[in-house]
């Protein structure tokens, strides 16, 4: 890839008359043959994948296109690294390191939203997405409306609440659906329209922005507390106190995960060494505090690490408030409200007593997309011997995901009432249509964790069995690389079954391990640039 | 600064328990110094300075803080590298890597929209404008209403339709306005609202995602000419025809001058050397267009070179029409409308018959910041000798600009009629403010273009003469440093009163003469690797 792009460059310089009368020549034979296949479907199977994140991506970049003729549908155009997106959206990182697009992967490719799936005539219907202009940024589905008939609450359930866009059909040979899950608001008052995610780059710089301006608004000239506010000086009237500055500089992370704490500390990082220098008098202001309902944060690492990580963030400053339940996000009244960016959480062991905040970022918990309950509540075609039957997919009744066989192939029951686990082995399997990442569940494998890890090796185990013509035996078995979480200040912790390691070391680990993973070359490059330029010039505060 | 950046990060690293313990503590004294000065008014005299372009942001860099505390109010919160933001527009280069953030200047800053001057109280109005959403987006000031009062007129020639936000007052000792010009629309129809601009940072990401936009609507599955729209198939009649794909692949760019010529340039080279490979079907579609008013593009240069470009330009297929006038720009109707993002040009040249676009680049001349004309309106202080007199700012007839002395000081007058040029010697200037950029007019140095190289020497020669307390004696002089415009395909041409230059060695100079002046080392190090890693594996694609 590297030499012979770098050819064609070469190739480019030299030649003396290149312009676009070469250029409007037909490419060569042998990019011919990578390119055209998206284009002029042949004997090749065509192999439809839904989704462009860990399980969609990884697929798609490994899947034979000599075999195979793959055609990613995705709402977004690119694959997120998201380990690195916390990075990103303190500016460490630049955002489009963490991204790949998918056309690079030679995949054909459908920038929009996949609506439904007609499993009899094999084809998905595509709602088109290329003239999107909330660009990479979560959205969470609007609460169905409380009672109503079927199809209208499928209805309400659509990934957005923007009129539909316009629709085509895309027929598959075999189907991969990779959709992954959203973010799990709990149906807590506020939390979608005045928290923050983390799960795309639209995301990242939102809240990139956000932080960087509540500094620029603080640094106002500010006026003393006894002013009053009524003082009727409509100029002075505007101008922000002490407690105001206070209340603006609460940074609140909701969710103890690796998420939750990783971006705690790169805030962390960012403010105490990149924006003190810039704006000494607010740092007075600062508070970044991480609720959690549990009663500790970072479930997945034993008890010393964990511990550790609580002494790291506890001299840092960052304060962790285990066993908080948050009941609602509003905008602060009138002064601090809307255009102010002012929130106030309600806390239930707070009582009455709300806490004030500019910035809520909140990173807990999945739910499945809307796409998986459409699909789970359609008919799919039965089995050759009883073709009269009404099948449904396989339903994981703890979960919502659809059920997959040791080969990631969905499930269908007869039975109406979604049955989970063992209990149901008699049901057979959907031809030619698989499921991965966070909307599977496989049979057998007990419950794994929604990670990019579990997603990531379930789209190596599919193409791996797909290039071989779906002869390897080999069921899908999850193993566990192990787990890092960086906690700031140059430190990490990373715990395996292997081994337990914290601080520096864990850090140049960190560090390293996720070079290696779904990156392209491009990254792999610019990345460590980035850690040098931010290690020698400090982070990139441009607010943009 | 570099050195001084990372000896701190070497200190963080290496120091046990670094933490916010550590962060907490008072800054060390060396850092207090250079900071402190921006919040603790002293003894100093404070220069206010409204607007971060070439001029507000040069004299911001080059003001001596031990002299002066400066203050940079601006609507944006960086400077802008223009030269390379045509390369961001086509991702070459990342946005952030022509972007300088003011405050890294060491000055003080507020994030800000200058409403007024108050010349008596010596105090500029400032509006609000931490919360931009619009970030970093030209924004054209809509037309002022047909008729009515001078006061309603100056208020709808404020600098965006969007309600006020709050103001709050600064006071200066010093003030230099360098707010620079906006886009001129010559009141042409549907440019505001359907025209790109490329004068900052937000327009090229707007210019980008758009044309990527396109790109992917055209590669959705398509349908032959033949079926007819009206078939009743929902399905079908979304989908595009070859027409279709060849209105919407092709990018007009209104403008010949170096920022409409380079544009054009670096979009071919995006779509013949990298979106090509990704849309082979597409190529027979894209079209570029630079149309100018004028007989000739690139006036600035001499024929043989104009000449040179225009051969470059014809090989590459892009189309060069002048004498062609642009008369209105409107969404295409119904199907192609507003939502598929469909353009219709009129073109006087063509009578009735409209020409059809994807995307309009607008780049053809300048107009005053209406901030200038509300000054030009006021009454201000006048000289000791005759306060009761009525003093106006001094307005240049021809451009509306503020016209100033050869030491860049606001020059005033008692007539209420304008004057222009030599004819009224005998005015004064206004003690204390000083005009550089786009809006000055220097007192006989003829006309000077509304340059980058000519609003940065202004601001060189200003900061060297306040550094030495006002007591130099030169006059300000323009000194022609040549100019240089990028044509694409590694070719470049470049002229200046010594030489002339063209082809390869242009380029090459072109790529390095850019890398010297009012750019960071941060940026002078990221800008050759991003250069570098197009050079190798392509130009960035993703979506964002």
């Amino acid at each position: 890839m590297t030499s012979k792009a770098r050819a064609s460059s070469l190739c480019r310089s030299v030649t003396s008359n290149p312009g676009l009368r070469l250029c409007r020549k037909p490419l060569p034979p042998a990019l011919r043959r990578s390119y055209s296949s998206i284009y002029t479907p042949k004997k090749k199977e065509r192999v439809v994948i839904l989704g462009s994140g860990w399980a969609g991506y990884g697929l798609a970049r490994t899947l034979s296109k000599d075999l195979y003729d793959p055609i990613v549908i995705s709402p977004r155009s690119y694959f997120v690294f998201t380990p690195l997106l916390a990075g990103t959206a303190v500016g460490t990182l630049e955002f489009r390191t963490v991204l790949e697009p998918v056309r690079r992967a030679g995949v054909g490719f459908y920038h929009g939203w996949a609506d439904d799936v007609d499993f009899e005539r094999k084809v998905v219907r595509v709602e088109a997405n290329a003239n999107d202009d909330m660009v990479g940024r979560t959205v969470i589905p609007p609460p169905p409306p409380p009672t109503k008939g079927p199809a209208q609450a499928s209805e309400a359930a659509a990934p957005r609440s923007r009129p539909k866009a316009e629709t085509f059909d895309v027929p598959y040979d075999k189907l991969v659906v990779a959709v992954g899950a959203y973010s799990q608001t709990f149906g807590i008052q506020g939390v979608r329209e005045h928290a923050h995610f983390l799960r795309d780059v639209g995301d990242a710089r939102r809240i990139r922005l956000r932080v960087l301006s509540l500094f620029e608004q603080c640094s106002y000239p500010s006026r003393s507390e006894s002013e009053s506010r009524e003082s009727g000086d409509a100029s002075k009237a505007t101008l922000l106190t002490d407690a105001d500055k206070r209340a603006l500089l609460h940074f609140a992370i909701v969710g103890g995960g690796p998420t939750g704490i990783e971006y705690a500390a790169e805030l962390h990082d960012l403010i105490y060494e990149d924006l003190r220098k810039l704006y000494p008098d607010l740092m007075q202001f600062v508070r970044i505090t991480v609720y959690d309902v549990a009663p500790k944060v970072l479930p997945m690492f034993d008890q010393a690490l964990a511990d550790y990580a609580m002494k790291v963030f506890n001299r840092n400053g960052i304060a962790v408030k285990t066993q908080h339940h948050l009941e609602r996000i509003r905008p602060a009244d009138g002064y601090l409200g809307s255009d102010q960016g002012g929130l106030k959480i309600k806390i239930k062991e707070y009582g009455d007593e709300e806490v004030s905040a500019g910035l809520v970022v909140w990173s807990t918990g999945l739910m499945q997309n809307p796409l998986v309950k459409k699909l789970e509540a359609k008919a799919v075609p039965g089995s050759e011997a009883t073709p009269e039957t009404i099948h449904h997919l396989l339903r994981d009744k703890r979960t919502g995901g659809i059920m997959v066989d040791p080969y990631l192939r969905a499930r269908t029951t007869t039975s109406t009432e979604p049955a989970s686990g063992e209990d149901d082995k008699g049901t057979s399997v959907l031809p030619d249509v698989y499921v991965i990442g966070d909307c599977a569940v496989v049979q057998g494998d007990g419950m794994l964790p929604k990670t990019a890890q579990v997603a990531s090796q379930q789209a190596a185990h599919l193409a791996r069995r797909l290039n071989k013509g779906e002869a390897d035996g080999k069921p899908f078995r999850f193993r566990n690389w192990g787990t890092l979480t960086y906690l700031g200040g140059w430190k990490a912790i990373h715990q395996s079954e292997a081994d337990k390691l914290r601080g520096w070391l864990a850090w140049v680990l960190w560090r390293g391990a996720y070079l290696t993973r779904s990156m392209s070359w491009r990254n792999k490059f610019l990345v460590p640039v980035y850690w040098f330029v931010t290690w020698v010039f400090g982070r990139g505060i441009s607010k943009f």
